[in-house]
């Protein structure tokens, strides 16, 4: 049986979940490892700092299945927390890979820079396991290739991430490849049949009784990989579904009888009405977050809701322990079969997107920026919205008339800073994929400041991302939380018409500042603008009181909620 | 009795430590409490990000004796954890106060934005607790003011960091103002008397016997504030005296006996001839970490040495339970009595800087670079050295014949990106005490590019730095350890002349870009320069293969150590 190291055979079996880079940030306890990234075949995406390559491997894995990223103990480790964090909580499956000090100077408790000082080595991990759903230091060579594998699966298992921790002298050594021939568990155990049956039943029978039916996907749907089998639902259905927050753009709305995206109080009325009237509705992948639901605005009652999560589905209140996959697999053959008589055409009788005009006002406003780009979206279009501002505006941009424009944004987790680093990873993976046309970051200044230097890797690896970047002089957002006027809602005043000029002099690039909406117009029917052959950069010049709707809407709930909570 | 907010109460607690100005990012979960920062009449010093703020922070710390910043929960706190973990391995008390979500959200388990989406509010709390010696959530506003106290005179006490989680609705609640009335304690308790007198006239008592005494100011003496005692024990001895990596700049090196830098087999062979041959070493804060010993090859035995730590002193081996602050002030009274019949003048008969020659070579070197920054520093100079070159390359940068130039690094802890943050902080505090004349950082590309936006609050906090940037091409420490060609240890390349243009674009700046030795002479010798009246980057090409000699010896030293771990 073949030797190899295990360095080598973890990156092996990163290959074999499909990553093809693994971002991060060199140091000196893993930079042996990261010969063997190479020696492996898989590229090294090297990032500026460690929040990007957390951010950038959570992209990847958002476009790509998985992703991965290396840092060092300590420092390293401890700036992408925070990245791992969204990650949880969004179910982005990564593998945090950790370059540890050697198994000797652990056990002889030295003091290594990068500890504490004190002689213990365990406090990450403790700290880690917080944040993931398994985690290993890989001390015992002979149980390395067992721990790998066990944790690797934990990832793929439960789509969240997982931390391995390889000390410098481990890495090198050599164990038997065997274990390789054992593939990882790629998918989801299947149901039992019988308890799978009666719940498929069960969820049919309603459909003969209920007259209002409709359909959310929502974020979880998306980040639980069951896009394929709603649509197909939805298809066959052709009742109303609705998007989230959270799942825009992670399923077409082109589908047919798509009813626009649901929020609760942050929703336009129509939609709003119709969800809350539905006497049925199937809620695929619901997550109820603050963000995700206007502030808990939203109004369904239990007995109204098939739930499907990833390990559960629960219909009106009582929970089964089934995957939702191949129960919506299963729903759709059986649904089909008693498509005929059982089903009523829903009709679609209020406009998804009532703000979705272009009626021409003197200055740039939100409202009009986000009926624009729902226009100017197309086919192969790869779209990260920042939180805040700009994950809520896009809501308002009409995907009705377009298929293939995928959208990512970080609704539940909400870091600022992510979007950029994200941005990077998801372009990269479309990219190897050759599935994108064009990588469009859309941002707000005060938050492309937390993570800028990700732009100067979008320029090295050749992206060709194109930028709207939102310029409203601070944090629109939590101005409209709170403190319109106060100080620390400002952010530094920076020239954004150089930020190609530091980051990559030598890449082609082009600047455009848009104050006007004709301005805006111009440039997004402009042919070389749309072929996005180079690095584009445009800068929005909009009011700092401005806002969109279904911003207002939420900022107005987050602190009446605030107060609320107060005054208990 | 008054009544006050809590959120008042905490800041007014802040303001009394001395802290004068708060850094950090705002969030919603802290919106409230930031208004109360400014109303307790402290600054908010605004940073583009977490990581930032707590570097800031921590310089602030070291330069004014304790710092604070805040965060968001979630994201924003842990970006800031390995500043935390900098901070506890350096001693740097530093508060860390961080807006959570109301109590009854997490009471009811919310799925509130930055949160994993489980309902648990505990997990940051639990993470936090291995990176400081005391934290708080405030969820009781009956003990906020107890708890409040108990952290922070934990915080004063172990000097190091504290973490204190204040509820958005507990914030704004009024509470008694009484337990201002009792001051924090703000120094260590009096050691037991006469274990004190013993223990000092042991030390005493070997002035009589040991013939080439020395004593040592390490790390542990600056960050635990026994410079003073230090000097006064050195001026009356007049023993030859060494600094060490994480001392460097901590102490003059103009008291009439300096003997060098020592570290091990990093130090010129006279320094450690000299330290290695003496019969009694006063080890004043003795931090016995991998980058502080030339990779663990110092040779001192432990029968001659006297080790003064924060709560102990320990004579020959043997451990006593005593402040070392207290112990060194009585020392040096009772020597002060023997002085005259106890003790041999010492001589320092080697050159404590070798390497410190003018002679100019064709293309700037390492070794020509450190002598000649050497020249340029002078009285009221904060310099802050990265991690790496940097910090390992002003070791011989002598500092002998000028008072006053404040040195901070971080030796221990090691997180490349900490220096233009910690830069930052501690300009901001030298400025408000109105004791720096000039900010001096001093990074690679490859670590400037970690943390950059932080050069954007320099600019707009009037600071005036003056920048050297040592472009040479990647991560040249980490080449020397392992990896010389390797493509991961490139970074991108940037066009540093835009950093300012990009950064502050109405801020008055100068970059220089300089290649020989002689530009850089002109330069440093040129009066507007000095003067340092606007914000001076000057980036330093240097060969991606030259190395200041102590940064040679030490990854040679890693990188032998590294191996012999593997290979046993």
């Amino acid at each position: 049986m073949a030797q190899m190291k295990i360095g080598g055979y973890l990156f092996q079996r990163i290959k074999e979940l499909g990553i093809k880079t693994v971002f991060g940030v060199p140091g000196d306890y893993e930079l042996v490892l990261l010969d063997m990234v190479l020696d492996a075949g898989v590229k090294w995406g090297g990032n500026p700092n460690e929040l990007i390559a957390s951010y950038a491997a959570d992209g990847y894995a958002r476009v790509n299945g998985y992703g991965a990223f290396v840092t060092t103990f300590g420092p390293g480790e401890l700036s992408a927390y925070c990245g791992m964090g969204g990650q949880y909580a969004e179910y982005v499956p990564v593998a945090h890979i950790v370059g540890y000090p050697s198994t000797t100077a652990m056990k002889e408790r030295a003091i290594m820079h990068h500890t504490l000082g004190n002689g213990n080595f365990s406090m990450y991990h403790e700290m880690v396991r917080n944040i993931t759903v398994a985690s290993t230091i890989l001390d015992d060579p002979t149980m390395a290739a067992f721990e790998i594998d066990r944790v690797l699966n934990a990832m793929v298992y439960f789509s969240r991430p997982v931390y391995i921790g390889v000390p410098v002298d481990i890495g090198p050594q050599t164990i038997s490849s065997v274990n390789l021939e054992t593939p990882l568990q790629m998918s989801l155990p299947p149901n039992p049949t019988e308890l799978e049956n009666i719940v498929v039943d069960k969820i049919t029978s309603l459909f003969s009784s209920r007259k209002n039916p409709i359909i959310i996907v929502d974020g979880g749907a998306v980040r639980n990989g069951v896009i394929q089998e709603s649509s197909e639902l939805i298809k066959l259905l052709q009742i109303p579904y609705f998007v989230t927050a959270m799942s825009k753009g992670g399923i077409s709305e082109a589908l047919g009888c798509f009813g626009g995206v649901y929020g609760g109080g942050a929703s336009t009325d129509d939609v709003r009405r119709a969800v809350e009237g539905s006497d049925l509705v199937l809620f695929i992948g619901s997550y109820q977050s603050d963000f995700n639901t206007g502030e808990f605005t939203t109004q369904i009652s239990p007995r109204v809701i098939v739930d499907f999560q990833r390990f559960t589905v629960n219909v009106f209140g009582k929970e089964y322990k089934l995957n939702m996959k191949y129960v919506l697999h299963r729903l759709t053959s059986v649904l089909q079969i008693a498509a005929n008589k059982l089903l009523v055409k829903a009709q679609i009788t209020w406009d998804p997107y009532p703000m979705d005009q272009l009626k021409i006002p003197e200055k740039l406003t939100q409202d009009f920026l986000w009926a624009a780009l729902g226009r100017y979206f197309r086919s192969g279009d790869y779209v990260v919205a920042e939180t805040g501002t700009s994950a809520f505006g896009i809501l308002a941009s009409n995907l009705m008339n377009t298929e293939n424009v995928h959208m990512y944004n970080q609704t539940i987790y909400g870091s600022i800073g992510f979007a950029t680093g994200a941005a990077l990873g998801s372009f990269v993976a479309g990219k190897e994929r050759n599935t994108i046309k064009r990588g469009v970051l859309v941002t707000g200044e005060g938050s492309l400041q937390l993570t800028v230097q990700a732009f100067s890797d979008m320029l090295r690896y050749g992206l060709n991302t194109t930028m709207f970047l939102l310029n409203n002089d601070g944090y629109t957002v939590e101005r409209l939380i709170h403190g319109m006027e106060a100080s620390y809602n400002k952010v530094p005043y920076w020239d954004y018409s150089k930020i190609c000029e530091l980051f990559g002099p030598s890449v082609k690039n082009k600047y455009y500042r848009i104050e006007t909406a004709e301005e805006l117009l111009k440039l997004l029917s402009d042919s070389e603008f749309n072929a996005a052959h180079c690095t584009q950069v445009v800068e929005l010049i909009l009011n700092k009181h401005d806002a969109p709707m279904s911003v207002i809407r939420t900022a107005q709930a987050v602190e009446r909620f605030n107060e609320e909570k107060q005054s208990r």
